[in-house]
């Protein structure tokens, strides 16, 4: 018998999944999740292997395999995983009746050539694709918590997504002009992989532009901000810090609109959801204040004329960009607030 | 007599200042510049008050007074000051036939109106703003050497100007679409005044725009790069670092281009001046590589379609956005090699 | 009626304060703290002053008067003030019957000799200092409780106590031989007042020693650490990082020892005490396993010989060192798991 | 012919090897280095392998074999590989007549036992290790250059010996206590490597012990610096930032002495030694002021009683603890003052 309040977590080893373990380790509704490890060298428990970990209470740690998952008692399944391995296990533990949460980039197109595309890579089974919903909270809460499938979506697109939704939807943005997105990340964001240019002399007292036009957070932005790739252009540069991404997202508006049309508009969109938080007219979010949070604040600035509008958007790669929006899923998934152990 | 190769150095306390220290006491073409502070405290050399300076040789400091600078032999001032010292001081030199390179915002403009439309102050008086040349090198050799006055650009203006001004005296860029200028800075650009949002604690794993719409920068980039208010976006965010400003500038071509032409647009125009460095097609430039350098270096990418272009800009913001291009203008004024003292 | 589960927080801006407050929002057994200022602006809310606390639940502010805590029914008050205002504040509030928790170092010292010698101001009243308890729960559990007034310890002082104890009483240390404490900490340890050397440009990239032997924390070292004024040497750090202290303490011993000694006397001297982590010999502990956590982390390293010791410890300076040390002296007056809302 | 002022550079692609490039390419009195590369992937000049050095004029590029370099007219050749291959290119090198500076360890010991004991490897052989001179050129300035072999220290044990010598000839150091040097890095010192913990995110808003009485900078310490094995603590550490090594060295002096006598012993002990630079008595040095630099600053603090010291003792682990100090021992074999090119 499945026990959606019992979860297993597979991937732990990243940082998005450490970020995982700290947030469902505290996570006041819900049994101590299970660890799978690729290589538990013999280790029990989460602490033996992450010594920040001691103190936190048990975290069980056993050996990967989808079958010991799915003989387990658990009803949702984390995986923190790359998307190869994402593809391979989420077959299994769906037929198993299994919700899972995968945090990859695996599931979250529709399209299967969409993923080939950008991913240089084979999609995952087309019927697979078709359950997965995208798990962005703030606009698909009415399907995630059916879906046996939710397709975690990445953090600059999350950033961005939240960002621009509501004015795209508004159709106050001149179509003729751009929309430009340039988004920078701290090196988290990165992932854990072992790599020359994410060296700690590398990173520390530079900045940096990367993957111009080829990033594969893109096609979730036109997808789900609804916006046309000629439109747009989208950036990514890494910041020397650990944890935050902050979104400049710039455009021309058809007609000249006042600074507290614009606050309603947000307000409006976002109401009900405590995990956006919109910046006064007049205030800027920073990322200090969303760091080690499930937070996205977003705030804008407007020209004297009304008519060029810079909307800043900012969250925690690891928080709402990855784990924590993982967890704001989990919580749809169990009917619960959206927003238990994410404060 | 004045002497060209002698220099007087007002304002040497904040970050310009000691950095312009730094760059004149090692020059190889010129005498020992003379350093005039406004509080001495009985030094007579600059190690004695900036410890930093020990073992650099003899920096000699005197107490600040525009007739002593008058009755010297020096043949050219550079002012470190605020806005409001270089309008004091500069009338009285400029009229003593000293050259007096300006570091300030006084006389950046043209028009006294424009200058207190941003800068919220009055302007120097009209005679004078018209003796100023805008002390950009690559863009105004011809008239910096037989100068009385030379206003050195803004370091936001200089990293924009030298990315967007090939680009915009092509003709390629589509009118119709904007141009945004997304610039981020280290905080020493933010000079050494003393304030909350610049404490350590508020920097350090922190990034966030500022002074979007009404940064001081602006009407520079307008009148020097050639574009319109309407059209441009530009916007300044605060780095986690201390040296560096990185530009990511976007514009829509008006017709396909091939990646070749763009390098080339660029190798043209800067052929000769050994400042500006522009990137191989397929490189973009970081801020380690111009930090502690009076390089501005230049690189893009351009979509797949070549509609869609991001120009990356960057340079040290105290060395080509401030002292080393003063350096650079002294050299112009001492008709020696630009890059003299500057590698 | 004092209700002891109902508290006052005087001070809540620095960011001391800051961290205090977000411990106490989310802290799962007490009512909501009401957070007095000195200056409200007309905020009811501490989201008003602080947006970073938006979505955090309501924390009512108040305007500063002892009188009003006094009126209220709060049962402890937590002052994250200076020490004057401490010493101006606490003799109401303890004669009112509420339990003070301060966090400055004006009641840390049982002679108020040793206060004046060390802070250069007068001492706080005899009965006052008498009254007070250190509040180091590792060592004064049995006392805090009954407490009307507990002293939060310093923050280097925690670090080093918490080390040295234990090898203080076991008595192993060489007498002859010096004890050496070289500590380190990040920059939000110096508290939130505006000071050039506290700039980011002036900090970043930077390392240095200061107040040798002179730094406030050596005297509640001396008396709680249990080690004489000759034998002790204490230095203090700026680290280039906002958060944590690592303390490397170096004593010679007597005779030689083995690993599995020194580890076996830590973890009895700390059994039954969650916020202390000792590390398994061969492990050490470090700043990131510390930082936005209560624990204090202790490890070691001894030579060949068995003859010299390395004992690290470290913790967040905001948390085990500040404000998280003083929840967790609420706990103790609460009669609650120490370690409730600090995980 | 042997050209002195010709160097050739193998080991270029480390952090020591690019900072040496950089020095060399702006050194005004030699010849411009030949850089020789295990791989040159068909580049013929420097900056075609490293773009930051665009603009520096031209470094040619050769494929490294030791034949190659003999057969050039290269007068002095510097090594800055590993171990392995300093042992294996120096013998032809020194026997063809070239002075070799070599950057790694395997030079550094008279006693090739010493070098296997710390290194763990096989050491070079014992007749190259008898030629060789430690090149601290402040102590060993008379023998440097003749050597045909110099073995530039370790950047630590430059750091610890230059600041512990003094006082260890003075004899007024205290014998039955211990000597503690607790020291601290930036990432460059620990190289190019690709290791998990040198990642930005590991490193950043991180501080940690590491090597505790095992590093291999010890032995350095022990046999220049004049102090016995078991007196001396000896430890270090890893800072958030690039480039910088502060040692604080803590000793207990024999009798009482005055600030002005330790000022006068370093700062006669250093007459004439234009790159150690002895602070006032009552002000520390800092990383910042010799952070790309070739400096070695030295001050310290004594407590009221004159018998506890602390001396702290700071340079650039780049600079004068690898690449500048290399160069200094070039100047000193080309006869010429042993600070040109490194101000």
């Amino acid at each position: 018998m499945r026990d959606l309040r019992q979860s297993a977590v597979v991937g732990v080893s990243g940082y998005t999944g450490l970020e995982l373990a700290r947030v469902l380790l505290r996570h006041p509704a819900i049994r101590k999740p299970v660890f799978y490890l690729r290589e538990t060298d013999g280790a029990k428990c989460l602490a033996e292997v992450f010594p920040q970990f001691r103190g936190f209470g048990e975290g069980p740690v056993k050996p990967l395999s989808a079958e010991a998952i799915v003989a387990s008692d658990a009803g949702v399944v984390f995986l923190a995983t790359p998307h190869e391995a994402s593809c391979e296990l989420a077959p299994a533990l769906v037929a198993a009746g299994l919700r899972v949460i995968d945090l990859s980039g695996a599931f979250r197109f529709s399209s299967g050539e969409t993923f080939s595309a950008w991913y240089k890579q084979p999609a995952a089974p087309a019927a697979l694709l078709e359950k997965a919903v995208y798990g962005l909270p703030e606009l698909y809460a009415a399907e995630i918590p059916s879906a046996s499938l939710v397709a975690n979506p990445g953090c600059y697109a999350t950033s961005v997504i939240l960002a621009l939704r509501p004015l795209v939807y508004s159709g106050w943005i001149a179509a003729d002009r751009g929309i430009v997105c340039d988004c920078k990340s701290g090196a988290s964001g990165a992932g854990k992989e072992l790599r020359r240019d994410l060296q700690f002399v590398e990173v520390d007292e530079n900045f940096r532009a990367y993957a111009l036009f080829s990033h594969r957070h893109t096609p979730e932005i036109l997808e789900h901000a609804g916006v046309s790739p000629e439109q747009l252009m989208f950036s990514t540069h890494l910041l020397p810090l650990a944890r935050g991404i902050l979104s400049s997202i710039y455009v021309w508006l058809d007609a000249p609109r006042e600074a507290a049309e614009i606050e309603t508009l947000y307000r409006k969109f976002y109401a009900g959801r405590p995990m956006v938080r919109v910046s006064p007219a007049g205030q800027l979010p920073e990322l200090q204040h969303v760091a080690h949070t499930n937070f996205c604040d977003i705030g804008f600035a407007l020209d004297a004329a009304g008519r060029r509008l810079v909307v800043v958007s900012c969250l925690d790669n690891l928080g709402k960009g990855a784990a924590g929006q993982a967890v704001q899923n989990y919580n749809h998934i169990l009917g619960i607030k959206e927003h238990t152990g994410l404060q």
